[in-house]
């Protein structure tokens, strides 16, 4: 029997943090899944990549670090924005698994609830390996590459996202 | 032909304050209507508990304060979030109604325009028997069992609560 | 603790078939839980009545047999019309109940999967006692008061719902 | 006071029925507000135009009829699928009105049961005037200009409407 | 072929500087296409006005200001909240179109990305003449009438919309 | 620059004709992107998988006939369920492509009037590799085994799809 653990993220962009605990995990389970959550956003400040920019930039960077992809799934999900229906939304959209790693409270609190084993995930210097960070980084013109895979600033660049995400920043309003 | 009131909260939690309310309508009406609004959300730290939850912690505590099950409607009412339908969706759950109850501005003008009649809530020590109140402490470890019937604080420890939103309120950024 | 069963159905109208099976259920569990699918529905051939008219005919129903209301819940509950999600807005609507009784091969497997237990519904002359049966009956002019209780078909008559059936099944197309 | 009259309808597409119903109600009332049903749908056999498709056709066909824009309003509406709430989401989307003018069942039991003045629409030859109709000899090959205003066969035209429903009703299956 | 432009707003409520923005680019096509955007929103402190009184308003205003109602098309839209859906929603609810007149940075992104011709809106004193300012007003009794055409001051007067902005804004919170 | 080319199924369940195309479309294309259609759907007899179920059954169906993950992705997407709006769905939810593969006439109407390239699957003996085909012998007990790849039929069995099928396929109607 295959054993999977399971991950929810928005990866707007997906880092080097990201990368860190899908490798930790992988020394844990068979096959990780990859849960790319709020799939129908995109065009936001706070959620700027499509699902389907989001799956370039994390399948090429696993590629890239030597994940063979038969070790992992990486599975949209759009979001219910009802708590008591997205632990059957996860099950529904992914193959059986049997941990869920987060440090997320909401998530940790509903699949305990829903009696699944919930594993912390491991803490990779937080505060500069931060998708927030990255994306106001990304804004302000400083350094972002280095927090990031080299696969997932290029495939920023190839869509031009940074320049979507300041335009998305400027305001009309006076 | 039977007169009944009708009144909206999300009643996370049902407290003191509403029980007052619930009584004081009883005396101008046959029967109130407790609509339990935006029943979709749990798990939220300004929505902890689910619908299910709170009907077992409404009817726990009116039984336990004498009002015969007759007196009353439970009826659990999801959002529209247009409030253009909001009045046709509480008409199409609920029994026949002549009155409603309410301080809460939006719902106070939304029935009038709909040509119903409204009628105000008696104010009951409102700073302290105020769900947001409640929720507070229940988090900071406070003294909030008083605030509530009893049979409601019974309910919130038998479904552990405290615990549950003591976790949501955690968080995982840095 | 409290022991509940719990059953799920339309109840376009509720009938004898449907009391029978209620009676039934108490002998087995403490309360009895009903819930009240499609309660978005209204003023369709296949669901003529509101969850308010609803809600009304069957709790009548149920204190015209000496049921007291202390023994049953009803809990009007909006479709997802997404069965993978069924199952959890069931359990989000609703107190804590152990076993499901349902005779549909859909809840039936669903709740199932998800771990409960599910018993059969008593058979009590289902060609006679049925919803549809009752809905052509209504629109046919045939007798059909004799297979509801006599609370329902109060509840019918005094929100014109016969009437109502009739000229929904008016057709303008020639 | 400006006194308005309200029809709905999808107008797939808009034929020379319509435009007869429209002009017996301007003989009644000082406006009349056309509303576009289902708007969210198009490319259906049943449903082939777009919202901005039918606007167009429509109103070059009152236009090209001699009515003037200051007499009618085109406004799309979504379908709520709710029969309990689309009364008052027709009440939203549209200015002011009095009457409401149908033979469709539905339309007119929800509207009567809201309160509105419901009055029957006058028929006109409505074997041959009829949507579906014009949509099967649309498919088919067969003479559908002459039942629609010149102006709507213009649109259809302009479109590659023909075009589009033939594709639509193809089949892949064997 | 008619040349025409676009325009997406929420115009609660339309004012000088829409209808400004109105007459300019009336000069540079034939015809435009007002979206109404968020057209299932009213009630709100910042969306106050239904889309039907909307719909009201602004052909009132352009009425006045003699531009001729051949020359507008008025398009209700609800919001997707979908960003990567937005466009297909505008474009499928409005008639043909080339070019869009935008400042807004999100609508000028997504349609830019979708190949549209995007052109900025004059400026017309925006501190003055802004929606935001004129429902501040509103609310505090200062003077709004002289900031819109007298036709969307006196459509507000009709519709008691002072009041129902005043009663929107108290609140019950203590 | 990568080529792409998409389809898009629901796969109930994933056969060898569907094998057969995708071979198919990589002699045309580098990456096929395997669009997972109605991804919100299953416990229907005509959808009877989740989409969890489905990601597993056609990965392991690819991997066994020597398809590299390297040169597919596959990528659930819940139906929008308007026309109007579902290429744009489908361009969010995947990385960029050049040509769709269809041959049903509404993806292939849509996609062409959105600009895209299409081009027609080819067919290899339609009548025996059908999903309904399949669905049916599933159901009637006859063999459905070599119609799917090895890994397909594996994949059902471990969920135990043929019984939930049955299952499904009961009737409590009498």
């Amino acid at each position: 029997m295959v054993k999977r653990g399971l991950i929810v993220g928005r990866f707007q962009p997906f880092h080097k943090g990201h990368l860190h605990v899908v490798k930790h995990i992988l020394k844990e389970v068979d096959e990780i899944i990859i849960v790319i959550g709020s799939a129908q956003h995109s065009h936001q400040l706070d959620n700027p990549f499509t699902t389907g920019e989001r799956l370039l930039m994390i399948r090429r960077a696993l590629e890239e670090n030597g994940i063979p992809s038969t070790k992992f799934w990486l599975v949209p999900v759009p979001d219910t924005h009802i708590h008591m229906l997205w632990v059957s939304q996860v099950i529904g959209y992914t193959p059986k698994f049997e941990i869920i790693y987060t440090n997320e409270p909401l998530t940790k609190r509903l699949f305990q609830e829903a009696g699944f084993k919930v594993k912390p995930l491991p803490f990779y210097k937080r505060k500069i390996y931060s998708a927030t960070q990255i994306r106001n980084r990304l804004l302000n013109g400083e350094d972002w590459e280095t927090l990031v895979p080299q696969a997932v600033a290029d495939t920023i660049k190839e869509i031009d996202g940074v320049k979507r995400m300041q335009e998305l920043a400027k305001t009309d309003k006076v």
